[in-house]
């Protein structure tokens, strides 16, 4: 039983396609229609191989209902080399703040996709990433 | 890039990792604390790669909320060799009744894992994987 992807539920779904491949780097490998009503869109990250679904239910869809905030899903993380310019990139591109990049160990941001799912962005430090880059430092 | 894991939010964690273990067949390779205050635990299907975080956030953390039910988390999906089998598996485990078995192209089942997120079954149908396993149908 091998644990295969997560499904997302989204609102608009050319919005989050874009959003998932222009921006976040994942690619379109499978598009379905379900028997009860809904359209999904199989995406992989082909470096990681993980998978994410995007699913889409119309109004008067069997599991369509009004769009609200809830628990389950904590976030989805990406690692970045550079997480501040990554951030940036993505509050360019159809995300919204929710936590500016901090230091911590490692280098974290928490930005919000057009639905509002946190996304983590995770890397290096700055000053570890730049000493790599140099050996004057 | 590449899309790393996604994270749920758990109430109990224990009652969590036992069930994404012991019932879903995924290993734990990473436990950790936020500094924000929280607990989180890798896990990792061995055959798919696959990865999934549960985040634990107590009373008092920074990011501790009440749980509530929401649209973001679609499901969670696993493959499956007997939908049915692994479905009253679930059932006499943990897991709650969502969408019974039924067929459609697909054997597939719904589940709700002990914080009530979704789980798809999928696997083959029932008469194909019969059929496989015997000439003389």
């Amino acid at each position: 039983m091998p644990f295969t992807y997560t499904g997302i539920r989204v609102r608009d779904l050319k919005r989050s396609l874009t959003f998932y491949t222009k921006v976040m780097g994942l690619k379109k490998i499978l598009r379905g229609r379900m028997n009860a009503g809904g359209i999904f869109l199989q995406l992989k990250d082909p470096r990681s191989r993980q998978r994410l679904e995007l699913n889409y239910y119309p109004p008067g869809a069997k599991y369509h209902e009004r769009f609200r905030s809830g628990s389950e899903l904590d976030h989805l993380a990406f690692w970045e080399r550079d997480v501040d310019r990554k951030y940036q990139q993505m509050l360019a591109n159809g995300a919204t703040k929710a936590v500016e990049p901090f230091s911590g160990g490692y280098r974290l941001a928490f930005a919000k996709d057009p639905d509002g799912i946190w996304i983590e962005l995770l890397g290096k430090e700055r000053r570890a990433r730049r000493r790599a880059g140099s050996t004057n430092v």
